[in-house]
């Protein structure tokens, strides 16, 4: 039996808690130390009731501890870069939540420094690992469904964040479309040329003040000509509405929504079955286990990482430029996909 | 029991037929006249068949039968206006094929006309009258889904047309996207504003050498902010793909494709389903018929029909605006709705 | 194009009534004549609406005319068998409702005459030709599901019928079960050797009232062995159940029920879809017409009719076994079903 | 925080680790101590890699541990009623896997001692935990489908046995319908008062040379008259069939198989979606964990279990009928069921 991986967490808010909890479960890591800037009451509990020993309030320290193999990074993004540095520079592996950063440079200069000391850094793309999205993946590398033609995305979150959360979160294409760009990019395999934005203030008058859109219908063009369309609210009523369409030449390929149980029950009235799975913890559940499993076998096997530093950085570019297309009303072409130049469209 | 509708065609090819068929069945209408310049034998053994009596060449003839009382124009789309105008002063209520014309001053003068001689004009989009679709709006009317934000339409057609047919249908906007356009606005009961469209040659050159696109998706405006995005492909190998969703503040509703029989198979190797019923004849045979018996309804009791000449001026005019938006690779605001006029997007 | 068969209806009740009308629509068939010794102003404005001239008030006169080939017997039940061979005698073709009699007696002497004289008789199982159930009947004779070794039938009715009607339906299983042993043979292509019942009356006391029960499960086991269970109640709330399941060695095949639109709505306190078609009348619409098209071939190219009477006799006796073992609590045994025996199981 | 509840397991097969594996993960239990009479590489192997110290030989050992307060009995069933004894003399609460015993002699003792003990006894019946089925229950319970009137259980395996575990398994009804019963009583809240069963041997003849069946339909006849039908085969070759749908005089519920996916894959030949879970381990993984976390609530608060002594007894009983049917041919009363006499129908 290999050793195992030994973890430490740097944040330990909702998410570090939950890849903390996952860590345990498996034996390919051993979750050592955690980090945590706010040590509250209930942190404590929680620590130990995992049995976890000692919280550092500084993640230096937790970098300076040389058992320690490989690093996640949980705390909120305007750190995200610098703890990618420091630990890249103290040699450890890295998981990092996304987004990297909120600014181009700083995503740049993370990834460099993280090339530079030659450690692994995943990005917390987690959908990615989603059941049904992965089986969407593999019938397009198949080529079970031909050239892939058009791309469509529904993703639609069950209740708008509150307004402090909105002011800091980098808006709603940073903030939640990252997720659906990332997933246009990891199924087509290709760049995106040109991005344009409709975006609306539907659900509540208090995004608009924030500067933000809470509803967006974004198209994403492909190098190769392909059409991916993503469609995002703040706000479905029903509950967490995640859906993924492939259309491609030899055939097509959806994956629907998760349901709580198979259960339909039909009376005089109606035919009712289960609404969506609630959020993300419920629905990606699989997937955050399973992201942090191929993590284990890309440090285990020195592979490449399932979503590297540069897809998490080409996520922000689109991020950014479909803001830009939001502000501007044209589409935007990303001239050089490759040295991550955002261009607004020329006029013919 | 009131006396049924005496009823002229005009036009005698495959649509033609097909509503003479379904004109044949209902006691509300009885079929009289057929007008038809290519006469065929194959059209005569028809003719025969379904017991119609004498074949005029010339729609002027069928035109002068002062029993006729509507008209039912099945011709080319070259000769639509014309015989709008003509049956129009000929005091004839007009069910009239999709659309009216490819110019905007023919349309325009032929409902001009219509309205002049006090006629009622019914335009052939067949689609609102699908049993789901229909359904969805009533949902949408009702309430029951609150404000309308997005609205997702595909369409996508089994096999794609003859090259002799697309340089001849004034362009995938006009000729296929045109349907959609009319559900957009349906289901909305409000203008477009602006057009965003996103054309790819992906299925076959040939279109690219018609000066056409195969594969679109086109974004739409709504006047209260709302989004409507289309999309379209002339080749889906899997069959016809006709789908609507509408997502609004209190829920959302979608209509699946139909399909022959509700069997499902699982063997060793598969779990398998029905494909989708082959094309338009066969997945809007029912609103084939719902349509002229709407149109029945609304001449007997002199009630508005459902589906107006404006309405089919206004699809033509987002199929416009949907050709120059693919033509400039910018989005197209309909500067004023209600006079048609159609304006490039100006940069900020 | 080949003559028309002409047809005559004995019998202008609603189900007449309905073979009237699909009997109009195809051109295969011309309707010259009905008889109805209840001439009421419903019927005869009913007649005239459909361009039908005199109305027999017996059918022996319909019977006289030369020009008539087939006749349809929609009497009530118990003048079918009368009907049958009077038709016989007067060599036309017949299309029966079910059952043909509620006499084993009665039934086997209707078929002699019939095929003494050498005229066809199809009797109307309609759900033969349901496009779902008629896939599924495919299936087992490709061998695409090997053998079969379950058959599973549901049928429950959307509400009881009036006491009236039970009191001279000869019970549920001879009413109601009767299309589901039907079913059972049409799909196994084989004869069953033993029944089991287990009736119950949880719907209606005046069920027991009348002798019958309201709810019942149905074990059938086959020549080969195979079983098929139906379960079948006269009330379900929301709507005709009509599925059916075939599971053999190589797969398993389900026709789910039948629903007036695809259309799924998701709001804040529930996920719905359609109830199941309301009847027999809209969920067998098409079954409705296919079955006289199949008896149309059958009648032009002299071929067997795609249920005889052989099959309505079987689907009688099992009918009748079914019932012997709801009174005796025993399983019955069809010791030689080519003979018809019905006897008791003898206990080992 | 409560202490946990310090737990042996008494037999490390397959279903002794399993629940080995989700009590590790469940802070409410602790588990200390692995009995194995059978100790191999392969089980010392596993044990390291859990963490697990010394392996008992002897289960008396492990009992004789006054920390342990709960004994979990994986052991093979004939050995079940023993270790019950043991265990409850131990003064340990009991969860056993299923069924106790072969014979209604044994299972009476071993109920009358852990009665006598006041231990808490839970029989591993763990599909009353899936989410699903636990749904229909809820249903049921809060009245939202009237009086049951008609429950249907689906069971299909996806492969057989080998001859040796068939040979030792008790017999389908023992070894595999069992679970059905108890979901029958489970959902009805009500004991059944007649049994019959129509078994047959079409997978494979070596169920019959070992005198057992592997295909049947079993009629279950409740105390109100309602009526269970259940449908087992040995053999599904799309895998692990497991479908339940209460009917009642308010309404239906039905529970679908479960899929890993919910993709379905359109393409020119065939529209699919996924095969079933494979098995019960990956169908049942959710119920496996949500059963001892009912057995922990229940040890905790000293409540009821969810799944008792009782229970056990009588689907044993049931599966003891069932297997008389199918002898004897005729249907079987259980004419006391307090009091588990199980008595042939005597013929009318």
């Amino acid at each position: 039996m290999v050793n195992p991986i030994v973890v430490g967490i740097i944040g330990a808010g909702r998410i570090g808690r939950l890849h903390a909890d996952n860590l345990r479960l498996m034996p390919s890591f051993k979750l050592k130390s955690i980090a945590e800037a706010m040590v509250t009451e209930d942190l404590l509990a929680w620590a130990e009731s995992r049995g976890l020993g000692s919280i550092f309030v500084d993640g230096e320290e937790l970098l300076q501890d040389p058992e320690i193999n490989a690093v996640f990074i949980c705390t909120p993004t305007d750190s995200h870069a610098y703890w990618i540095e420091r630990a890249a520079r103290a040699k450890k592996h890295i998981f990092c939540e996304k987004p990297i950063s909120l600014s181009s440079e700083q995503t740049s200069q993370a990834l460099r420094v993280a090339e530079e000391e030659g450690v692994l850094l995943q990005v917390g793309f987690n959908r990615r690992m989603d059941p049904s999205f992965r089986r969407l993946k593999q019938l397009v590398e198949a080529g079970e469904l031909g050239s892939p033609q058009v791309v469509k995305i529904t993703s639609r979150d069950p209740q708008p964040p509150s307004e402090a959360y909105v002011l800091s979160s980098g808006g709603m294409f940073m903030d939640m479309t990252i997720h659906d760009f990332d997933m246009a990019r990891y199924l087509m395999g290709e760049e995106v040329v040109e991005v344009y934005t409709r975006g609306a203030n539907l659900v509540d008058p208090m995004f608009g003040r924030c500067g933000d859109v809470d509803t967006a219908v974004i198209t994403l063009t492909f190098e190769s000509g392909a059409i991916c369309v993503i469609d995002n609210c703040r706000k479905a009523v029903y509950g967490y509405d995640q859906r993924v369409e492939v259309f491609g030449s030899l055939g097509s390929a959806t994956a629907d929504n998760c349901r709580a149980t198979t259960v339909e029950v039909s009376t005089a009235s109606s035919v009712t079955r289960d609404q969506p799975l609630h959020f993300f913890l419920e629905r990606y559940n699989q997937a955050f286990t399973d992201e942090i499993a191929a993590f284990a076998r890309s440090v285990s096997l020195n592979e490449p990482v399932i979503c590297s530093g540069h897809d998490g950085q080409q996520a922000e570019r689109l991020a950014e430029a479909a803001r830009q297309s939001h502000l501007t009303g044209l589409p935007v072409k990303l001239s050089n996909a490759a040295s991550g130049e955002v261009a607004a469209a020329q006029a013919l």
